[in-house]
Order: C-alpha cells, then structure tokens, then sequence
C-alpha cells in the first residue's frame, strides 16, 4: 500500500476549501527526486535537465523545479509562453518540436531558446523565418533500424521524429558552412522505460556520434542531450529504475567514449516529465454511487477527464483510500467516472477497502501525463491542481474549470 | 473519392477570413440526413431523435437540428446548459446519464427533461435529490449475457451502464408505487454499428420488455427508446445502413409486437449522433511540411487535438486534396500532425495526390466526434468550427482558441 503525504483529515480541510476531485502535487517529494537526479550526475559539471513541460504544464511546478537548476523542454507556442511567464527563458529552454509552425521558431529565437530540430528541411526553414543564422543549434538523431522499439514511442524507424544518420552529418555541415559555433545533439527514443540499460544505450550512442561528428566535421558537440523516457513503477511489482546506477553506467560510458576523444569535456542534458513529478501527483476523489449489476461498482466525481491514462491505453493506477489502509474488510470494484463513455474506468476488478459513499479515493503517480492530457469531452470539466508545500501549507496553483469556461468559444447571439 | 460541398477556390476565400485548421459543417446535407431519418420511421407517430449532444456540442448544429424536430440527448451538467442556451428544454430533452451527481439531476428536473436512471439506487438517490415525484420516468435497460457485444461498446454484461432485466421490475414497480404516471423505456448497447441486424434486435428486445412491463407491473410505456449506435462507413469498402429498411425492419418488429398487446402505440425515440452529423464534417488544413526519414511524411497545421480519433483508435478518415482530386501523379504519405506523441497521425501509408507546401488537406466525417473530443495537450489549441450554410454562406460557430484560454484557469501572481 502506497503511503501517502497526507491524512484523511488533511483531505477532510482541503476539500472544504476546494471541492473534489482535484490533484495535489509534493513539493517536498519533488524537491527530493530532483535532486536525487542531480546528486546520480554531479559527475558531468554540465549535466541539466530540461523539464518535459507537457507533463506537467503548470507554472508554479516549472518554477520549484528552477530552483533546482532545471530548465524547461518545450514542444509548443504555448509551452514557449507558458515558460516565459514563469520566469524561464534563453538557454533555459530546450525547444523540440516537430512539424515546426514558423511563429514557434520565432518565439523560440525570441526567447533564446536552444532549438533542436527534427528535420534536415527545418533548417532552410528556420533560416527563411528568423532571418539570421543562430549561434547554437542542436539537432534531434534517429537511429533507425539501429535500436529496438521502446513499447511506447515504438520502433524509431516508424517514428516521425529525427534526422538519419545521414542527415545528421549533411545538417550539421550546413549549419557549420552557415556560421553556426556552438552545437548540441539530442535524441529521444523512449517513453515511460524502465530498462535502465536502454536510456544507457542510448547515451553511449549519442556519445559515439557525438565523437563522430567532431573526426568527420570538425565541429565540438558541447552538450549530449539524451531526451527522457525514464518511467516510474505504477505497478506495486514494478521496480524504479536506480538513478545512481543510471548515473554510474552512463558515465562509465562518458569516460570510454568522450574523455578520451579531442572532445574530452560535453555536457549531459535529460528531458525526462513522467520520473521528475508524476509519482508526486494524486488525484482525489470521492465515491458518489454504488452500482450492481453484472459486476460490482464504485462511482467516483472524478472521471476520464482528469485522469486518461487508465480508459486511453488501460493503465493501472494505484488507488488509496485514506483512513481505511489497513481495513481486512475488502470487496472487489470495478472503479468509474460519470463519462458517457465505457472506458471511464479508473480500475477494472480491484481489490479494495469497502467503501462508503463520500469515502476519499486517491488514485496515485498522477503527477505527470493526469490533468495535462484531460479533455472537455461530454461536457465534463477539468479540475483544480494543489500544491502541497515544502512548509506543510496547500494552496490552488490551477483553479478548476468552469462552465464559463466550457462555453468561452461559443456566441449564443445568432442562434 | 468523396465529393466535398465547398471547392478549392472556396477553401481559399475561408482560410483568407479564419485560418486553418476549422472544422466546417454542410448544414444542407445534415438537414437532407435529417429528413431522411424522420422519413424512414414515418409509420411511428411519436417518432423522435434525440441528438446525442456529446458527438457535436454546438448550440447552432442543436439550433438546426431542433428544426427538423430533433431534441437532445444529455449526459452532464454542461450538455443541459447548453441545450438550454440553445433553446431546447423541457421533454425535448432526455437526459441519460451514469454515477450522475445530485447537481445534474437537479437541473434536469428545473429543465423538465425526461430524466433516464441508469441505476436502481438512482432512484431513492433522485428523490432525495429532487424532492418530488416527476410524472414521467425512464430507465436505461442492460441485457448483459442476453446480448452480443459490440466493437465499440463492448459486451453488455461489461458495460457500465444501465439497470439488469431483475432491477427493471423492480425499478419500474418502486416508481409505479410512489407515483410516477408516466413511462417510457431506454438502451444504448451499441457505438458506431453498420450491422442493421444489431439495432432492429434491440428494438425487439425493448419492444417485448415494455410490453412485459405492462403485463408484469399494468404500467403502460409511453415511448421505446433504442439508443443510437449508428454507424457511419469511415472506410471506402464500408456501406452505410439503409435507414428505410431500417426503419421497415423495426416496423415489422413493431407490428408483430406492440401492435397486438394492450399498449397498442407506443412512440420510438431514438439518439443517434455520429450517423446524424458525422458524415458532413471536415477537417480542413494545409501542409506544411515534408519530411523523408524512414517513411514519408507530410505535416500539416492540424494536430490531433483537432481529431483524436486516428490517434486513439487507429481510425480510419478519408483525405481529400481539393484541386487534385483526379491527379495521377500519386504518392504514400504518413500524415502527421505536430502534437509530440508518435501516435499524432492522421493516416499512416495514405495513397494521395503528390502534395505540395500549402496545400488544403480535407479529413472527412469529422462532424461528430472530431472536435469534441479535443484536448490542450502539449499546449496544442483547439480549432474553430465553420458552418455552411443552406443558402452558401459561410459562418463561423465557435471560435479558435487563444493562448488567453490555455492559460485561464492559471494565475502567474504568486510564482
């Protein structure tokens, strides 16, 4: 059974303040694992990480997590803007998109970001859009047929984003011949990975093209940036992957690879979202409606909007219910939201605590990928975000939707 | 390849005015599909459909279909107001929702629409709430192991939804006891069903059942509601269902069944969305990108925020290259969006006109869950919906989102 950082009590005083559901961050707990991150890389003086900002698109997670030092990777005008009204701007920022609008490159080279592009053709395109050849450029690699498929993003030859080998070698050529002095490389070839030996993999292949780039251009990668895809264990049976271990083997693979090339010093950058916030994350609900019929039925207020992992691609979330951990007393559920949509399941067949309506149901490692992916769909609002502080106080730092806002778009004028 | 109501030229003169992506409606040819529907059950005096408002929540495509008489089907807080902000209330609404907060049966009952138990604890669950007896009642029926699955849906006995064949009796008899006068009957076991087989069995199933209610409990149903679940054919090869042998079906269903019992008329509600607006919604964007890696690809200014469909389910949608219909010069494309999930493809090996840079690209059978089910993932912003007119007139009916919605329910004052 998870333990979490708060009491039913605690829940009891929060939720008269800010209804149910709701998701409640840890700063505290975040505070830790970002460093923890810090502390399994202290090895590379350069190492930064680059904070998936989707995953957590909120601006009062991406400012704790600056002051640890991280930036912010961002695939979007609005994740650009997002950052730059959090105070997070220049090389702070990692840009990394794909099928690139113009507008974002502008901001993009507005702000100073590092951009990293996903294509050969980008760059003429970025050229033709910001009018002036950047002093820094990074490109994104695919390998190919070269490296296995991670379950998620899948097999890198069927994945839409990077440059080949080839185009690796031809792009940084003409971004060298152009003016361009500074140059970093990057890939991102998982998601949600808890093989430690992949994310290694990847960065000794990032390091040898690195080193390879410098013998066939001439040009010296500054910084290694080996995208994120670490996952966390949703599962009780699954196993975190051990960051000091990451750490050791990827340096282990940094001192045969680069110390010994005429690079001898790079910069190792990460993007990981999922590992940083979301086992950090709750969303709390409460049990509204029992239901039998052919199988047995908790009806929480929350539903698919505020969590979609579990109905898009059937994942497990562990669920808590406060106050009643150690209950013997136990009875299998079928756990829903009030979507109109069958797949509004938090849990199919799950052995928990007996429940009473109005009992808290905490649905766990909601910190990453929950209220970012939510949609409007059937009319059904996005909730609130909390942030439990470092100093013990919880305040709102996302207020939750209201029809106001469902209807924004709308005029009823010319009906 | 499908014939589009608009033309090259025409797309041209929109995009000056609202630029790509919109999803653009053919308010003609919903109004033909509408008097079809309402003509191939003419033999059913009390006939009615009640739009499944989720499939297309516009108050101007509820405004048009009200014209041809169709109500609503609601299913949340958010879908009465807005039937109400466009007009429709009272029994023009049927209000069929699950693990429903007391909130939403409140406003439907303040709305007078036919309120539609999807449990059997929702009855005490609904006085309670409401604090009266309504004279009209129905309840959703589940046949569980009785019935086949469907695709979408799944098998019944798995769905969340609904009361069993047991609680109907019993439901129907607390409701008869406490007063309710009036009584109709609902199910919705099937989504996106070309199998017309499946729908007349279901009219059978609750035309016997309300004619075993009457005999069992002497209640008399006013109205047999068969859901929706009409498919619409996606794919080339597929065949739409003939909605007039549809409806003779179910008529013979009806006269074999009702015609000779003690209730003698009874009306046939029906709540289809997709077959109603489905096939008369496009997506329209414009390339903007080519990309050769492993596959080929052409990237357009729409994501899946605008269509989730393809990404979620591996759906199929046409795609028309408007002024390059007949070209012969053709190539395979993967279509992506820009959305930084890999599954951001719109079609994958897609056989299409060669493209060029600004091309319009037409994805049809967007008009009901296309822009609904959008999200703001990855700061991604949902697209404006055009309508075209009767009379050739274009207009917009909801407008684009802005960076001022993705970031209202933030506040930066206290970072």
């Amino acid at each position: 059974m998870r333990s979490l950082p708060f009491t039913k009590n605690d829940l009891e005083a929060m939720a008269a303040k800010w209804p149910t559901p709701f998701h409640i961050y840890d700063a505290a707990a975040i505070s830790r694992n970002a460093e923890a991150l810090k502390a399994a890389f202290k090895w590379n003086k350069g190492f930064r990480e680059y904070f998936a900002v989707k995953a957590t698109p909120n601006p009062h997670i991406l400012k704790l997590l600056s002051k640890h030092g991280f930036g912010c990777d961002c695939s979007s005008l609005a994740e650009l803007v997002l950052s730059e009204k959090s105070g997070i701007t220049g090389q702070n920022i990692m840009f990394t998109s794909n099928d690139t609008p113009g507008e974002e490159f502008l901001k993009a080279y507005e702000l100073g970001a590092v951009i990293n592009l996903d294509d050969i053709t980008h760059w003429p395109f970025l050229l033709e859009t910001i009018k002036e050849v950047p002093e820094l450029m990074c490109c994104r690699y695919n390998p190919g047929p070269t490296r296995d498929g991670n379950d998620i993003i899948g097999r890198p030859e069927e994945a839409k984003y990077g440059l080949t080998y080839e185009q690796i070698f031809q792009c940084y050529e003409m971004m060298r011949d152009a003016g361009v002095k500074r140059f970093g490389i990057h890939t991102m070839i998982a998601s949600n990975e808890l093989d430690r030996r992949y994310i290694v993999e990847t960065a000794d292949m990032l390091f040898k093209l690195a080193v390879e780039l410098n013998e066939k251009l001439g040009i010296k990668i500054e910084f290694v940036n080996i995208g994120g895809g670490i996952g966390i264990p949703y599962k009780p049976e699954q196993e975190a992957i051990n960051l000091d271990i990451l750490g050791q083997e990827i340096h282990d693979a940094y001192k045969k690879i680069i110390e010994p090339s005429p690079l001898s010093e790079v910069a190792l950058y990460m993007e990981c979202g999922r590992s940083i916030t979301g086992p950090y994350g709750y969303l709390v609900s409460r049990v509204l409606h029992f239901k039998d019929t052919y199988r047995h039925y908790a009806g929480l207020d929350a539903c698919m909007s505020n969590l979609m992992r579990p109905a898009l691609y059937g994942a497990y979330h562990e669920i808590v219910v406060p106050g009643k951990e150690n209950s013997p007393d136990q009875l299998v559920y079928d756990v829903t939201g009030s979507l109109c949509e069958n797949n509004d399941k938090f849990a199919i067949g799950r052995k928990l605590p007996r429940l009473e309506r109005g009992d808290f149901v905490v649905i766990c490692d909601t910190g990453a990928h929950g209220h970012a992916m939510g949609f409007q769909y059937n009319g059904k609002l996005r909730s609130a975000e909390l942030l439990l502080e470092e100093d013990g106080n919880v305040r709102q730092i996302r207020r939750a939707e209201t029809l106001d806002d469902y209807f924004a778009t709308l005029s009823f004028d010319e009906l």
